[in-house]
């Protein structure tokens, strides 16, 4: 049975997962999908990043951001899609957040995605 | 320490995994983010949808396919991305794959993404 998640339930399981993946568009090319680390502030998503092409997607337009969990032993599991604009995280806002990326590498640059939408299934087994 | 991964070492982990996700760009949008449930076969990923966003974001260029997995307690993990052009499945070689999506409803449309490129991570800890 899929049922449709509202946004309180979707903010509720996307603060459960320390790995998301952000999803850029490219006019004539496939999107760049690459997982990272975040956490929630304010509503708004919270990652961090380098210089490269993930960087430079950010602000081609609005950017998504999707989670989700599965177990295969039951075939059940949930997504969260978000869609919205990256912004920089304000330097006194950074201060405040505890994100500490598990990829090395200088990840200088706070980005926060504050939702236009969010969406959500879930996925469980008829009992029937 | 990340690590890049070859082609190879990419479509090995590829077909561990038994959920991915398909990102689908429109122009001006955001990118449209679903997982789904696939098979490798011949090298390209395969995987079956019904009418709606999906379907119609796949014949409007590239897509992209993400796999990846991630441990919190160690914090190491690795990641697929795919590029390709989606195409139908011919119809002879449905009848050859096993793949039975875990989400209910119809799902007649049988799709392979052949990559035109395939770059992968592996996120390890430094022992020293």
């Amino acid at each position: 049975v899929i049922e449709e998640l509202d946004r309180d339930e979707c903010l509720r399981l996307l603060a459960t997962e320390p790995v998301g993946r952000v999803a850029v568009g490219w006019l004539g090319q496939a999107p760049l999908v690459l997982p990272v680390n975040y956490v929630l502030a304010g509503g708004a998503v919270v990652f961090r990043t380098g210089p490269g092409d993930m960087l430079r997607g950010l602000g081609q337009g609005p950017v998504s951001f999707e989670v989700d969990t599965y177990d295969p032993a039951t075939r059940t599991g949930w997504s969260v899609l978000l869609h919205g604009v990256a912004r920089p995280v304000a330097h006194a806002d950074v201060a405040k957040l505890d994100l500490e990326p598990w990829a090395p590498g200088d990840k200088p640059i706070w980005v926060r995605i504050v939702p236009s939408s969010i969406t959500g299934r879930r996925l469980t087994r008829d009992r029937g």
